[in-house]
């Protein structure tokens, strides 16, 4: 198994790339084969202060950068050698199983679409954001933003690829899937609810419980919760500031902790033909060594098959 | 003055309204007439331990009420002797100047709607929530949830509505408008925010800054947030839960106390001809006593006329 990783992509790359990919390598009990994707000088120096096993990694040099404000077609189109193109092309060609970044989203999001490609029948891929609930487990949040507009189909096939995630990554039985609205009963909402809620309630693939309101998202009500974009977008930031608020405030609270989204590593791309997980930009260590865990769970659990299977089924 | 409030509306009334109405009259420098809509024997019970002078107030017996889940369009219909139906009766004659109530929202808006009416040129009158900041002061967001589905003229008017509310009841000058957004520059998205940009960038009347997004929510950095209600409500209704959090961990905080959206009183419904207020379900004595004191704040500045000259304009 074979992971490539984006060493230049967040606020702290490459370091804390190398410390992700270090704790990784030593601690994980069967650890994959990394590609450590970046410029070869820096990664060598700090491999003196990190040092790993030869056997366990390869460096691959990328003599380009694509920055956090780049524009994401044009730079990954014009930068053949940077870290996130070499990163597509290593996973297209088969020889990465799986492709993390925690650079420029944009780009990483339009490597994803357009090299690996949706898979057949997932008319948008998506990705989600976790959200802390405080009986200590997480909910799915899907789209958190590259998708603003949305029809119902998509919503319904957000439904069906938080489903798969949640049961086979996290290991939950059924996951209850809630469509975010502005009411309970069904029929309320904005056009787009009241058309995705008989799609969702007619799905055979999936264990739909009806609506979830704003004030439901942090209860343990349902573990996958589907929105279009823009509204699951100003979610994502809306509870990110509470933790800065918190943390500003001096306030010390063990769930409150857990608003720290960093902590998470990050969200996989669901829905492309390959694993490619993206990190967010103030990625340190931790997040990189759990971004790597996860990237090996869903090659382990072959998700991008199970998601390719139950595709065909519909 | 006259100002009418229904005192059968709330979890807690009549109760926690004549508490208030009583915190009111004995309290406020000038205090106006009220007209207290309600069961003409509870209200008389009560009155013997909220003992209120006679001259202030009057007594406007209803002998039904609406309940809070009742159909709001077919229980104004359909109970004419509520104290709902007849506070919008004393409006629409004139002989109240506002009305308030904490009871169905949806019944308090269709009366408002239907009975009171839009003022000329305003397409989608709309409710707001109020947004804490650090700083002691208010955002004001809107819509809150009634117009679910909304075209980027509905958002440019509510632009308009928030910023005369906040300009002559929240003595802010030149209110900084806001596009609620998830990014930051001109051009980003959805339809209806990239539809709606433009138009805030052009209108005179508003001092646009741009978009905004969910991590700015909670700071001061727009005075006016627009967006449609269905984002709008699953916003207040996430701060609200986090209120809720705070709370059920057991929190001290002086700036999430102001999360308690029950102390700000109810919001009123902006661009109908008459000031109408709606409170929260929730509400006791000090919110009922805060609408009262907002109603006669807005029949004292004359908001409705400043709001149809500043549609007339257009």
């Amino acid at each position: 198994m074979n992971i490539a990783l984006d060493m230049m992509g967040g606020d702290f790359a490459p370091l804390e790339a190398i410390k992700g990919a270090s704790a990784y390598l030593w601690e994980a009990p069967a650890p994959a084969h990394l590609f450590l994707i970046g410029d070869e000088i820096q990664l060598q120096a700090l491999l003196q202060q990190y040092p790993l096993k030869p056997e366990n990694f390869t460096i691959v040099h990328a003599a380009q950068i694509i920055d956090m404000h780049e524009h994401p077609t044009k730079a990954l189109k014009e930068k053949q050698q940077s870290s996130i193109a070499i990163g597509f092309h290593l996973l297209a060609s088969g020889k990465a199983d799986a492709f993390i970044s925690a650079g420029n989203t944009g780009a990483t999001l339009v490597g994803a679409l357009y090299s690996i490609k949706p898979i057949e029948g997932v008319s948008r891929p998506t990705i989600g954001a976790y959200m802390p609930r405080e009986n200590g487990s997480l909910g799915l949040l899907l789209d958190a933003g590259i998708n603003a507009d949305c029809k119902p189909e998509n919503l319904s096939q957000f439904a069906v690829l938080g489903s798969l995630f949640v049961q086979h990554v996290w290991n939950v039985e059924h996951p209850r899937v809630g469509l975010l609205n502005i009411g309970e009963e069904e029929g309320k909402g904005n056009l787009l609810a009241q058309a995705t809620y008989p799609l969702l309630k007619e799905d055979a693939l999936i264990n739909f419980i009806g609506n979830i309101e704003g004030r439901d998202v942090f209860l343990d009500k349902a573990d996958v919760i589907v929105c279009e974009g823009f509204t699951g977008n100003v979610m994502l930031k809306m509870a990110e500031s509470v933790y800065d608020i918190v943390k500003r405030r001096n306030i010390h609270d063990a769930y409150f902790d857990r608003f720290e989204f960093e902590q998470y590593g990050g969200v996989p791309v669901l829905g492309v033909n390959k694993p490619v997980i993206i990190g967010h930009g103030i990625s340190r260590g931790p997040s990189f060594k759990n971004m790597i865990l996860l990237a090996q769970k869903i090659i382990e659990i072959d998700l991008i098959e199970k998601i390719r299977k139950s595709f065909r089924s519909q």
